[in-house]
């Protein structure tokens, strides 16, 4: 997987609007990996680093006013500079703002949705690509399987043209026309904030890359890796944190390219 | 102590608004003792998750503009609704805009009062609970002892019919008619930031599954457990961080009930 | 060096406006070297904190809104009181509020400019000091070297009357007559967010406490020395900065003297 020494060689540049929560593991996963993080909240500022960035991080966790401005923006930018950025919706469904802004989102095709599945087949539903979508998220967990958001996430992709990435028990990757299933990962990745908000910044990262797709894949796979052997060190959900970054840090591209995971056909 | 225990099976949604600083490490406490943490900043977020979490925190510790329409709202909301809510007093007495929410709160009842011994005296001062209050608030810090608080968190306990807890060397914490004092904790959670905002957060949590004055002291030994186990591991502050939220995350009910505390009459 | 004892004995109470990236991550650094830390948005509690506070420190790494009125608010009430602070130009030249506040910052004269050597350089130039000036700032990263940025930290201590800390390989602290560099440090220290940031935040802390070029030295090679101790017990990006956090705060006065630096004229 070249996206990985890619990375590492060239660190590109990547904007982010991401949430005040996870912010500091977004920027030190993607540094990890071998990135260059830019965190960014004025719209002047979207604008700018949606030009001047190699990819971009959209990540609507915890909304401020200024957002309902900057993210729009931000997302016509790349889109129309034929720039890659990554979404990741979520808490789809709470409140009009939220659901007005991923509803903006639509014309602009992020390249990789990154989300839990309540999330991927609520915003399936949201963008109307689904007829019969019924999606359960609760707060900012999901409450469905894997499983049951492949159909959306595979319209999602085809709608995009790019790919979506559902994170959960064993994690699904498409493009549209292929479903990878990848595997590992721990249990603690649930008892910590941010896992899934940096797997989106990572998947940005590897996007300046590499396809949206492998992208994806590359990033989930070395989530897993890392996530598993992170564990193996860990006494708790703060050891594991440090642990994950490390393991982030070393994996090599044969490590990643190791991980378990199988392709199929959507 | 069921808290502990319910927390851990039924995973409660628990919202909150907190400061900037260590919203990273309140979100973490609360997955750690097995609640699930969803952030927000918004008035319309504010007013949704009042209405569908179980629980809510508010934590004045850095306001933005935004919090003086969500915060009134929030606690307005939370009331109305017979909702349980754990108030964390930051920095009372610091600018006229942080008066004015945290008088308004008055009305609003807090379940929880969770705050150093300054602020405790600080806040029942603001609400003309006790005559002849004078706290020495320095910034965030604390310059009264937990001893001194007694009489303004009796007070405040009485007041909103719930519960306050005091932190500091011994931490008091009362229902308005029991003090209890809680031992342990360590020096090192003088000498990071976010032990006293964290532990507001986790009261929350607890709050959802039991009265006020036993989610308090719940929160409080299970801090002064993870506290004293989490400096044998730790080399200095950093290293603490993370033994602690281990241990939060490993100490079960029985460790808990365990760790030393008296009840005397207030 | 005196700053050390002093800081741990008095605890000086620092207010930040920081960036939402770092803002624990600095807040817990100053708390590890023994400071106070107290971090505000609001343009009136800026103003009470240089009033109040020993020492600030600002950071333009996420700029909100709220920004434009509160950081020339806090310049000028630090400059009016003679109040000692640090500047951290992050990402000098992105974005006009940036540039509109930094440029503005020039007649207020902070004590400390904190920077790698691209925004040293940059910063330079933005308030016309040197000529002929050509920065490399690339997002936040820097692309120039330490000894290129020299004539530039020179030439804004001149005009400040206080210090400049450029952060590099083999960092660069001036008062505008002496040059020194200190040696040390950690490649991981690029490879986690935060680490330049903080840096600025403990300046702060120590400025409270010494002169700015004794402030901005002793910083230094505190991180030097940090950074150099934790590397030998870092497995990655993730332990390593736990580790960095326990070597702030275990290094003694005595252990931060003993860090290489060399002094020559400007």
């Amino acid at each position: 997987m070249g996206a990985v020494e890619t990375v590492r060689l060239t660190n590109p540049m990547v904007g982010s609007v991401t949430n005040a929560v996870s912010v500091n593991f977004v920027a030190n996963a993607q540094l990890a990996i071998g990135g260059s993080a830019a965190m960014v909240y004025l719209p002047e500022e979207c604008e700018l680093l949606g030009s001047i960035g190699e990819a971009f991080y959209i990540n609507v966790g915890t909304l401020l006013p200024v957002h309902e401005q900057s993210l729009p923006l931000a997302a016509k930018v790349l889109h129309e500079a034929g720039k890659c950025w990554v979404l990741d919706p979520v808490g789809v469904g709470l409140g009009t703002l939220r659901s007005s802004l991923l509803l903006r989102f639509k014309e602009y095709k992020p390249s990789v949705v990154r989300g839990n599945a309540s999330e991927v087949i609520a915003l399936a539903g949201l963008w109307g690509l689904v007829g019969d979508a019924q999606s359960n998220v609760r707060g900012v967990d999901s409450t469905d399987t894997v499983l049951a958001a492949k159909s959306a996430a595979v319209a999602l992709a085809r709608w995009t043209g790019g790919a979506v990435a559902v994170s959960g028990e064993n994690d699904l990757v498409t493009d549209g026309e292929m479903v990878a299933f990848s595997r590992g990962g721990s249990h603690f990745m649930e008892k910590i904030t941010g896992a899934g908000c940096s797997l989106g910044g990572v998947v940005a990262v590897y996007v300046a890359a590499s396809s949206p797709f492998i992208a994806a894949l590359t990033a989930t796979n070395v989530y897993n890796l890392a996530g598993q052997r992170a564990e193996l060190r860990a006494n708790g959900t703060g050891s594991f944190q440090a642990q994950f970054l490390d393991e982030l840090y070393r994996a090599s591209a044969a490590d990643i390219a190791s991980n378990p995971f199988e392709i199929e056909e959507a």
